[in-house]
């Protein structure tokens, strides 16, 4: 996607396949910077601070973490410890261990002499799979979308499922882009998603790239709007989604959805059929929630007077920090994928 | 209420009556410190400002800009300035006007030159009847909480409803220091608050000084933690509650409200009668919601490594600030008010 004039994916291998570069997506919105990682090391590190981040991607670039393992040891000991370094990184996303565990199996069936090779082109293909799997939810969610009959088509979504989260396009943002290209007169309403402010921090910068119109709120405002009437739609995106259609996505997620359903307003989910945990049987509670650091909470990073980016201290009380949430499907009003629009309760139907 | 082992109130006159002296909320929870009003432009501007806040406390404070402006003009015009200037300052807590009103309404029936003396004795009235109030609303809040047969009994409070926004005592946290005054094993989840963090900056503050367990969430958290079983109680202040029984309070409030409700838990609101603005007849929703400038939520004020209090950035995005949401009466299970435990549709009962 755009920034500025020129076209980027958030991940790419170098061309001699001995690196890969990644836009470090802690630096944002204030600096737009690319890094590159060489061993797999670099890349659980990368996952685990959330340079790269969003379900999709995290499984992307995991699948990349593989190739540049297998680069200088492509021992069976090597996969073994890529698979266990690189699904421990973060739990919650099914993305993550969805892709590791394609390309851990294709690759330990393979001479270990070609494994390199095969490695890279895995994740080159997972990487352009993930595009054209957006695209498509990109148009399913446009569909629904352009059947509004307001002037201007006004939609919130929470944390960032744009195509920062992805390889390119996005899966939430995806249909709103797709809306801009095709001259509909669109507005998001932008949570600001703490506590790591993804949406103020990735979203708004997107959306500004791609010159859509936004207005970042707090996390807290949402309600009010649903009640006055200046929400048309809602959608997020997931990390996971259990076979009874429960909706594991960004901390906060539930409130919007519920609140979105008390106010009659549509709430989707945007998510690559990968996000599916097909080992999840219906009526789970148990998904496995990701607590991160409570200094999350009590500090925040941002830009001194003089340009530089420091962390400052909000206060020093004990806080508990729960990544996600757990949307239940009655909840959802519909499931986009790439496949087409689904019903929540219907997952089933979408994976046979 | 204690600082250190020191009991305070958030405001208090001067013994010669040439200065009221208050707590700067904006300086908490890094630094404890009294400053003196001595003007009515300094009152309005700490009303602005919001180093005091809380509808109990702005409208007592109000009374003090009276009194302070008598000392020096206690001319009619100067009584009107006052009201004018006054009421203008927050325009959502209806405990202004109200405090504006009472105090306007008796001073310009006096003789100019009796003016200032009944100004501060109205003032101090005000100030301890507000006392009195928050210990009947903790007596009455008490009553309900303790039916718990909980071990532990967990409560979620959005904002500051604590001492802090009230002269002494609190209105949500008053049945809380009640709970644990009497022995109650209680445990606060402190939402805290976008854009100004006044759970964060604030509750946490008063209930750390208090020694009362409690631990800081993100706003986002607590639908997961009402949906866990994690919470047996939500209270909250009010800034204004229509005699519908809508109540208007800190933005946020709505979305927790909404799916308190879904979860079968209790969702309280505790404020003084003087909340309810008896010129709101039912069904209006024509409340006047404060804006307040997008700064507060593109910026974050804390403390650097060297120990500043400093404000840094965090983007350039356009931002949308309402300062407050309405929650219809059928979310609210009961309204906690100085004369007893009310159901919120029957406001009129509490007046008349």
């Amino acid at each position: 996607m755009l920034v500025g004039s020129k076209n980027y994916r958030t991940i790419e291998a170098s061309e001699d396949r001995s690196f890969v570069k990644i836009i470090d997506q802690t630096c944002l919105p204030f600096k737009f910077k690319i890094i590159h990682l060489k061993t797999l090391d670099e890349v659980v590190r990368a996952i685990k601070n959330m340079q790269v981040r969003g379900a999709p991607l995290i499984g992307v670039t995991a699948a990349y973490g593989f190739a540049l393992s297998m680069n200088c040891d492509n021992s069976d000991n090597s996969l073994d410890k890529c698979k266990n370094d690189l699904v421990n990184a973060r739990p919650t996303a099914v993305n993550l261990s969805w892709a590791v565990n394609q390309v851990y199996d294709a690759l330990i069936k393979c001479p270990p002499k070609e494994r390199a090779e095969l490695g890279w082109d895995l994740a080159m293909s997972l990487a352009n799979q993930d595009v054209e799997k957006n695209i498509s939810i990109g148009l399913h969610g446009f569909n629904l979308f352009k059947s509004s009959n307001k002037k201007t088509i006004n939609i919130l979504t929470h944390c960032n499922a744009g195509w920062l989260a992805t390889v390119d396009h996005g899966t939430a943002l995806s249909p709103i882009f797709k809306l801009f290209d095709e001259g509909f007169d669109v507005h998001v309403w932008v949570d600001e998603t703490r506590p790591r402010n993804q949406g103020l921090s990735l979203t708004a910068w997107e959306l500004n790239q791609y010159k859509i119109k936004h207005t970042v709120i707090t996390d807290n405002a949402g309600g009010l709007l649903m009640k006055e009437g200046l929400v048309d739609f809602v959608i997020v995106g997931a990390d996971r989604i259990a076979l009874d259609g429960q909706v594991c996505n960004k901390i906060g997620t539930y409130l919007k959805a519920v609140v979105a359903k008390e106010n009659s307003i549509p709430f989707y989910v945007a998510a690559p059929t990968s996000t599916i945990d097909i080992n999840f049987s219906g009526e789970t509670r148990n998904f496995e929630i990701e607590c991160r650091d409570p200094s999350e909470i009590m500090t925040m990073k941002g830009e001194d007077k003089l340009g530089n980016i420091i962390e400052v201290n909000l206060g020093n009380s004990p806080a508990y920090n729960p990544a996600f949430d757990v949307t239940p499907p009655m909840y959802v009003s519909k499931l986009i994928c790439e496949k087409g629009v689904f019903d929540p309760c219907r997952i089933r139907d979408i994976i046979k």
